[in-house]
């Protein structure tokens, strides 16, 4: 881990030791750099990286204050997929189908390869706390993904590929839809045909920017209220 | 604007006039800083502003590079509103109501002021290409935005607040939820009851963290593809 990464995970661990509420202000970059004996650059870095997960935001020439949720049980749209979100909730799958194939089309553009390299499909469904969350069709390029089975899809398909197969997981485009759910759709989720869905279908890519996976997802309307921060900019 | 705005400005007016493709490679850091005679925490600063708002991303021992949307059609989810996003398409209102009241406990709460204070209530009806394209109701701090009417809120209230008032608008909390129109949205956004409805409450807050836009919108499910970028971050 680089230097501004141990800066910003130490801030971040003393604003949830010290539970400090939103506003709370942070000590002065002049202050941090003696604290951490780190550069002014390696100090700034690490306060955008905490900017950039929410957790601080920094007002012009007045300060560094810590940012937080005003709601709870919403789920965080994020890069680093659910579970690393949830850990309070109880995110299981029951994996429906796992098997190696030819991109469609779609997922080809999506993940940057051709029509006949593999690419791993996995279709399952994703449960929190016994609840239906959501239908989830992905499709990872097997040659990032070089191995994935029942049991790891089972659980979280992104701790595997982080934890196991040491990858970093970068940006992700999400491109969000409304509709109503078909009948298939229906039973899976166990919600009648014609309720609606939150359809969402995200390429996710690694920190060195190649896209993984590309993933197509139908939420539970009932169980999915998404907590969605933007980070201000001013230009 | 400050040095490193600008240098933001110029590197963003440079990607879209070269029409930078996704993956192309911008300048290393000290190239940069010799172009722009500026520090290199200013030059750093100016890089996470540009990939904060999702143009760059960064490769760790690797450099900078551009990043571009994949799909067209898509409305920006972003702390800038609308039409802040959607220059090419023409977006118009129809204002239902506009009054001077005082704010219910919700708008009370997100907007971080008493329920005896005045809050600008609108409630209007907003057209992307003259097709409904959400039902609205805003709860301005009138505090902050000392003066609305209905001319104003014909147009973008926020480039009024960002070029009348002269606000800098900071960042945004959005809470998104996925249901069935009742009767009166179905009307104001001519769709029947019971169709679906992406519901999203975004509290706006000014550059200086002070919030002054408590929103609640309705859309158009059939009008609203949704853009939303997530920036890689590796803790």
């Amino acid at each position: 881990m680089l230097k501004y990464e141990e800066i910003a995970k130490e801030l971040e661990k003393n604003i949830s030791q010290n539970e400090l509420e939103q506003g709370s202000k942070l000590p002065v970059l002049e202050t941090l750099m003696g604290q951490y004996q780190a550069s002014k650059s390696t100090v700034i870095k690490a306060i955008s990286l905490l900017e950039k997960k929410g957790l601080v935001y920094q007002v012009r020439g007045s300060g560094i204050f810590v940012r937080k949720q005003k709601r709870k049980g919403y789920i965080r749209f994020t890069n680093q997929g659910f579970s690393g979100e949830l850990r309070d909730d109880k995110i299981t799958a029951k994996v429906i189908e796992l098997d190696i194939r030819k991109p469609t089309q779609e997922a080809a553009e999506s993940l940057n390869i051709d029509l006949d390299e593999d690419v791993y499909y996995v279709k399952r469904v994703r449960y929190i706390n016994g609840q239906t969350l959501c239908l989830e069709e992905s499709y990872y390029n097997k040659s990032i993904v070089t191995y994935l089975n029942n049991e790891i899809a089972t659980n979280s398909i992104f701790d595997y590929i982080s934890e196991a197969l040491g990858h970093k997981i970068g940006f992700s485009d999400m491109y969000l839809h409304v509709n109503s759910l078909t009948k298939v759709e229906a039973e899976y989720l166990g919600l009648q045909e014609g309720e609606p869905k939150l359809f969402v279908e995200t390429i996710f890519h690694l920190n060195n920017a190649q896209p993984f996976d590309f993933s197509r997802v139908t939420y539970n309307y009932q169980q999915s209220q998404f907590f969605f921060q933007s980070t201000g900019y001013s230009m």
